[in-house]
């Protein structure tokens, strides 16, 4: 008797999870280990693996398969019932899109991104226009495909690639009550700290001995280095799969905090990614559900615990027995004070939470444009500019700290901007249950001891895989719909505290 | 017009050789970056992109392709229908096979791996026996079957894996003329060496510095290191394709010369896959010629090239540098001697180049006799340790020096050891006509100049890929068939020498 199409499907998607877990192998090595000369050869082999993965997925057994195991689910747990839908869901992103547009998208897009580089380089749009130009007109063909075979606008076809079960209903909803907040906020807080000035961490950080330190902070916090690693790239990300999990992080020898927290950042994906549940690990409803969702583990982790005063009290010695500093400085409070800084700046990635929301925004509204071709992409740079000075108050002087700042677009990622965002409140919409739930943690955190906080995302979060929509795992976690209700109240009370001592633990 | 036949298959084989790259970086990052724990992950991504890498070659299409492209050459290169012979002979290996036995054999030896490295830690073949028995027979049947397929013997077909165009005639031959020289040659060198006592070479040499010392010789070989990587790992080797080539060592703090030996080994096999024709890299035929041929480049390396005055002239000053050691111990003659002792061991992988052959054949012997069960698995631990006694007069106290020493058997690794040897014997065949060709050399090698010596090899051995067989190659590089005869000229002149100034520089 042959296996049921259910068990022959969950063959088949174990086999592409081994494919995927192939492919990250490849993209970290390229990124942190691979020899400068070496990208061509690497460029051919992402491909053919790509290709043959999405034939795979593609193929006419796995349909057939998916409608029979569909059509009779008798005998299948929920987790399995879950698992179908995502099979499906996987399937019908891959087959919505024709090979000939995916790789004519890829082409363009790999064009674009050299084109990109060199005109950051140089600070001026203009010779980049034409090039991502030719990015959105395919991403809006592809768009418009993805949205009639998945019954959605063409933008939240996009955003559902990346953050599936969210909407630009969602994002509206949520982009309307920080606009009403948060720039009142900006200035409150910049006043307030203003008037408690700040003592500069100056010093000499080599990179070994920082590295040291991060991977004393991540054994803490549980990032098990027997199925993982920790290295060094440009742009710090988290790659590979349950079971080989590779965080990067970049150290800068002026900085005490940057390398350190970007490894935290990342850690909080990976542990995501390690608390997914065992069972389904090679199954499409084993993985996380979706960017926005991934966002908000690492901005919990980093945002919210790691730039808190129980994290400064536990992280503090260690500081002094790292690089032997000392001194009024290095005291509780001013560490805080530099970890809390609030800054109207032109740049995404060294944005602060309270003003980073402003930034994505911008970016959300642009790129909508684009799309629907109310605004031309020669009239970006502009755009961009004006976007910047209404929002925050600031210009770029040239196009390299403006509209060319991020690769997302040259690359053809539409529809990514907005999981920031959106990782931002869910994290603070988690954060502000499980802090209600463990009225210890501050002292659990101030000892350097993680077990109670990620216990409590493993049990509502991470061990739920993408079982059940976003919306619903929210509401079963903390009771409420998603709303950046949280997120008002976790910055006014962090920001706008009026003596230092109130938050203290 | 659809492409030609040819054309198509260039298409399919250009695929398959991304896959290879992939497995190959999959397999490098597994020794060399792979958290411990994660085994098991890796085990999976690598079978499925091995099932699916045969799953192509295998194809019905692949065969039609090959029938209609050899069907009419007409228009095609000497390269290209050596091309069509190549990609048949791939095909035809793979398919010899039956999946479900290439599958048997793979779990079997898995599980033999297993209780290989517990027998060897032990030191107790008996408890290992039954494991082996099992590869053997699998191991047997597949060399039944892909004889019959290639027409060969069954043991010749296992050879022709590895040392495609060799045979057991080819080997037989040359054991017979070492066989008749070497014992007595092992006995002279070692009285001579007597004579002569040599200084010790103590010290305590950092790996960071060994590293530095091994990559400034690696430049001046010619290692790109745009193009590839030196990384550490528990045995050297090299993986990866020309355009990304991974090359590994292993330094020992007490040994100024196994790291960097070893080093230079895996260098003598990067610079033959780098030098491979650039044009047909992504082809079948713009492979290595078979294992044979890549030992010959290593050893040539390694034993004739870096074992000899003028090398170790070059690195003499470098030695110096690199760890502050000065003496006279060393000095050029003492350092020689260290490079160039002969001595009876156990243990293949520390042997000298003139006991080593005597330890491939003993390995040849056995299994060939296991495979057609003259000899029982069971007795294998006894022939050996008789075998051993009556080669090199001594004998193995325990299993692990014995017969559980390498992994080879265990793995299903037959028809494998005599590529050694025949690269021992190539490699002198090919250093003897590249020296009379090039009377500069030794000048050169004392002034750290390689590119004298690869550009000879170059033109006569890397840049014929797998276009002739080696044979052929051996022939038009040197006018002379394969024969023992250089390799004994060779090791009489440099191991009988019996004053130290008649080859000095």
């Amino acid at each position: 008797m042959s296996a049921s199409p259910y068990k022959q499907l969950e063959q088949e998607f174990k086999r592409l999870h081994a494919f995927r877990g192939a492919l990250a192998l490849l993209r970290w090595d390229a990124a942190v280990m691979m020899p400068r000369g070496s990208a061509d050869v690497r460029g051919e082999q992402l491909a053919a693996l790509e290709t043959e993965h999405h034939a795979l997925l593609t193929a006419p057994r796995i349909i057939r398969l998916l409608d029979r195991a569909q059509a009779n689910t008798q005998g299948l747990a929920d987790w399995q019932i879950a698992n179908l839908r995502e099979m499906r869901r996987q399937r019908d992103h891959a087959i919505a899109t024709p090979a000939t547009l995916v790789s004519r998208l890829t082409k363009a897009a790999s064009r674009a991104e050299a084109r990109w580089l060199e005109a950051r380089a140089q600070g001026k749009f203009e010779a980049f226009s034409p090039y991502l130009e030719e990015v959105v007109h395919l991403v809006r063909d592809k768009a418009t495909l993805l949205g009639q075979a998945l019954n959605l606008a063409p933008y939240d076809a996009l955003v559902d690639e990346f953050s599936p079960g969210l909407t630009t209903a969602d994002i509206d909803l949520m982009f309307k009550a920080l606009s009403r907040r948060l720039p009142v906020l900006i200035r409150e807080a910049i006043s307030t700290q203003e008037a408690r000035p700040l003592l500069p961490l100056n010093g000499n950080f080599p990179a070994a001995k920082q590295r040291a330190l991060a991977v004393e902070v991540m054994k803490a916090v549980g990032f098990p280095f027997d199925r993982g690693r920790l290295d060094e790239s440009e742009h710090p990300f988290t790659e590979g799969v349950p079971g080989d999990i590779r965080v990067t992080t970049r150290f800068d020898g002026a900085d005490v905090f940057t390398g350190l927290l970007g490894a935290l950042h990342e850690t909080g994906h990976a542990m995501y990614d390690l608390g997914l549940p065992q069972e389904w690990r090679d199954q499409p409803v084993g993985r996380d559900r979706g960017m926005a969702l991934e966002e908000s583990q690492s901005l919990l982790i980093e945002m919210m615990v790691c730039r808190s005063r129980p994290f400064v009290q536990y992280v503090m010695p260690l500081l002094g027995r790292h690089f032997g500093v000392s001194g009024p400085e290095w005291e509780v409070e001013n560490l805080y004070g530099h970890l809390t800084r609030v800054q109207r700046g032109l740049i995404r990635v060294d944005a602060d939470e309270l003003t980073y929301p402003l930034h994505i925004m911008l970016r959300y509204e642009l790129e909508k444009q684009l799309l629907s071709g109310e605004l031309a992409v020669r009239d970006l740079a502009e755009a961009w500019n004006a976007g910047m000075e209404q929002r925050l108050g600031i210009r770029p002087s040239n196009d390299s700290e403006g509209c060319l700042q991020d690769i997302h677009w040259a690359v053809g990622s539409f529809g990514y901007f907005p999981s920031y965002a959106l990782g931002a409140v869910i994290a603070a919409q988690l954060y502000e249950s499980l802090r209600a739930e463990l009225p210890a943690l501050d002292e659990q955190l101030s000892r350097g001891e993680f077990s109670g906080l990620f216990g409590w995302l493993r049990t509502h979060v991470h061990a739920l895989g993408a079982k059940v929509p976003v919306q619903e795992l929210l509401k079963d976690a903390t009771g409420k719909a998603l709303s950046a209700a949280s997120f008002v109240r976790y910055v006014e009370a962090k920001y706008l505290e009026t003596t230092a001592s109130s938050a203290a633990a």
